[in-house]
């Protein structure tokens, strides 16, 4: 008899996606694990019961966590949950700790080893467990169906005997995954798209994808991009000239997107009240750092928000989970992924090297305590 | 002073769409025309009164509709309205006269002369003038990003670190204006796109759009192919074949949208309550003809159904009206394109020849009576 994985239904009612895909179930029950999902997990993901069991997974209920060596989740477990999982299970999802240090102290009080997949390094060998590109991924390409949707005229433009629809202008701010993404489909579906970055390396990316860089191209700048990556801020005066230039853009956008999230922080405001003010009516604003406080003044989270002026305010929370059948598929990989690091091939048998480095960047929680540098202080709390 | 030109707000709740533009009212008093706007007219289409102001259009109420000698319309007035119209008032819309001989008769009645814009003759001089094709085209895109925005995967396949995301199957029934739209736009979102069409010339437009004709390809349907255009009707054993072959098609699919529409006549089902239980759960079917009974079973006017097995059939209504901005821009030009033709450019007067091509495949009514030989009979009515 194995180690047992369990995968239970999210609590939570905005969270539809699930951490394990019949495909998963398949490979850890050939790692030798005994596999045990939840009834209902996989529902809203268009995963039937069914389908895990015919994978080989036992369907089980919440209880059966009691079980279990292993947790995938896609979201934390919260206190009540917790009370179930038995001490020393390896607990793996998106942990969410910034700001949520009670939250933490829980995980290391319940004994569990917990793993915040958000935590996993950009390197090579993690690239197949990096959750928050499979996941930005598909909020790119949701934001443009979502800006799409709610904007009342036709991206592409229509060339019709009684005259031609001009193309849609949209405008992504922010150029990691979920940017380029969303500047890939808004090309796809016959938008004009511009793009902005505070890295002037993302010009050529944006290029590649046959958008336009939006910056203020002075000596500056051009210093700033043969350097590369994460280059050093720029000057005062240059951001100031950028933020001129980006004002009068938006103002002459149709969809503008939004893609900016700085880690442990509450998100950039890149849209002022002013700058949505200047919008046509009719215009449309996909906010995606909503949850996380949001790029644009008067985004509300969960809804879509008309202002004065007639411009929508697209604040959908859980964007990736509104494609959560392919979220799910991608986001279960991710975990396979990671998890067949953590166990021993010849011993079928859970094996945590505390000293690699994929443990190291993303273990919270280990023996009863916070574990994490960014969090130890956590261990303080009640 | 010119003869005038109202242009009113349309009363139906769930038509946002107006029947000018900034760009016709300033071609309409270029022709000589005064133009009243009833304000607030544009408010849906995005296009406030002031842009019809500055255009030259005077911004007026409901009841100027009495100095009118031509009225621009969406849809056919009702009975109500037609109490305020001018006896000899040129009337131009969608008059949906179909099964609506009462509502002809009262057209009669009010001594206008109506013309119904849905029957002008597809022939190369009327193309600017075609209004079903300038909304079908707006309904064809707009239904693949209806599709899209229910659906719950993405459509492009995505090659990602964590695996990929398999396209879309996306099926186009009917492969008119609406059709041929929905093709193009399913394609340029990366979908695997499939067509059919009762007229086996279509084959050719679907592969020129990159996407595959579904058809039994037999000696049959080889000799109609080439005889193009509308062919005669096939023989009950092809059709058998064909229907066989389209219900194992959609069962594999994951958005089939349907076009079929029968001028005068309810519209063909192409897809049985069967077909619909046979698709996958989370699959999407998007129904452009429910206005008209519906392609689709189980469709319903205005809702978004979950059937039994976990199928959504979108049927919206007015779709053309979901992209309201752009439908209003071309509907208008549309209008006018036409309206020029009844126009004396020496005297800048409403000259309609009545043995002229245009005029005489659209007008329902004139000088009292119900002129049109399709609807004659109407005339009987009270």
């Amino acid at each position: 008899m194995g180690q047992t994985v369990f995968i239970p239904r999210e609590l939570d009612a905005n969270e539809p996606r699930v951490a394990a895909s019949p495909d998963t179930v398949k490979r850890l029950a050939g790692l030798g694990f005994d596999v045990i999902v939840e009834t209902g997990a996989g529902t809203r993901s268009r995963i039937p019961d069914e389908e895990f069991a015919k994978a080989g997974a036992a369907i089980g209920k919440a209880a059966d966590v009691a079980k279990a060596d292993v947790v995938l989740k896609v979201r934390r477990p919260d206190e009540t949950e917790l009370k179930s999982y038995k001490s020393g299970a390896a607990v793996i999802a998106i942990m969410d700790p910034y700001g949520n240090d009670a939250v933490v102290a829980a995980l290391a009080k319940a004994g569990v080893t917990a793993f915040s997949m958000e935590f996993m390094p950009r390197i090579t060998r993690a690239q197949s467990m990096d959750v928050l590109s499979s996941q930005a991924n598909l909020a790119g390409y949701q934001a443009v169906i979502d800006g799409a949707s709610e904007y009342d005229r036709a991206l592409p433009m229509m060339m019709t005997a009684a005259g031609t629809v001009p193309a849609a202008k949209v405008f992504i701010m922010g150029v990691g995954v979920a940017g380029l993404q969303a500047i890939a489909t808004a090309r796809r579906l016959g938008a004009v798209v511009t793009a902005t970055d505070v890295r002037p390396a993302a010009k050529e990316q944006v290029a590649s994808l046959g958008a336009k860089f939006l910056a203020v191209e002075d000596e500056e700048f051009k210093a700033a991009e043969t350097a590369g990556g994460y280059a050093k801020e720029m000057s005062k005066e240059y951001q100031a000239k950028q933020a001129a230039l980006t004002a009068e853009h938006i103002a002459k956008q149709d969809i503008v997107i939004t893609t900016a999230l700085i880690p442990g922080r509450p998100a950039p405001k890149l849209v002022s009240a002013a700058m949505v003010a200047s919008m046509k009516p009719g215009s449309v604003l996909v906010d995606l750092a909503v949850e996380r406080g949001g790029n644009v003044e008067g985004a509300r989270p969960g809804q879509v928000v008309t202002t004065a002026n007639g411009v929508k305010i697209v604040g959908h929370l859980n964007v990736p989970g509104r494609v959560a059948a392919s979220a799910s598929l991608l986001y279960a990989k991710n975990l396979f992924a990671f998890l067949e690091t953590l166990v021993d091939k010849a011993t079928k048998t859970l094996a945590i090297n505390r000293d690699d480095d994929l443990v190291k960047a993303t273990m919270l929680t280990d023996g009863g305590k916070v574990v994490h540098p960014a969090f130890a202080k956590a261990d303080q709390q009640p």
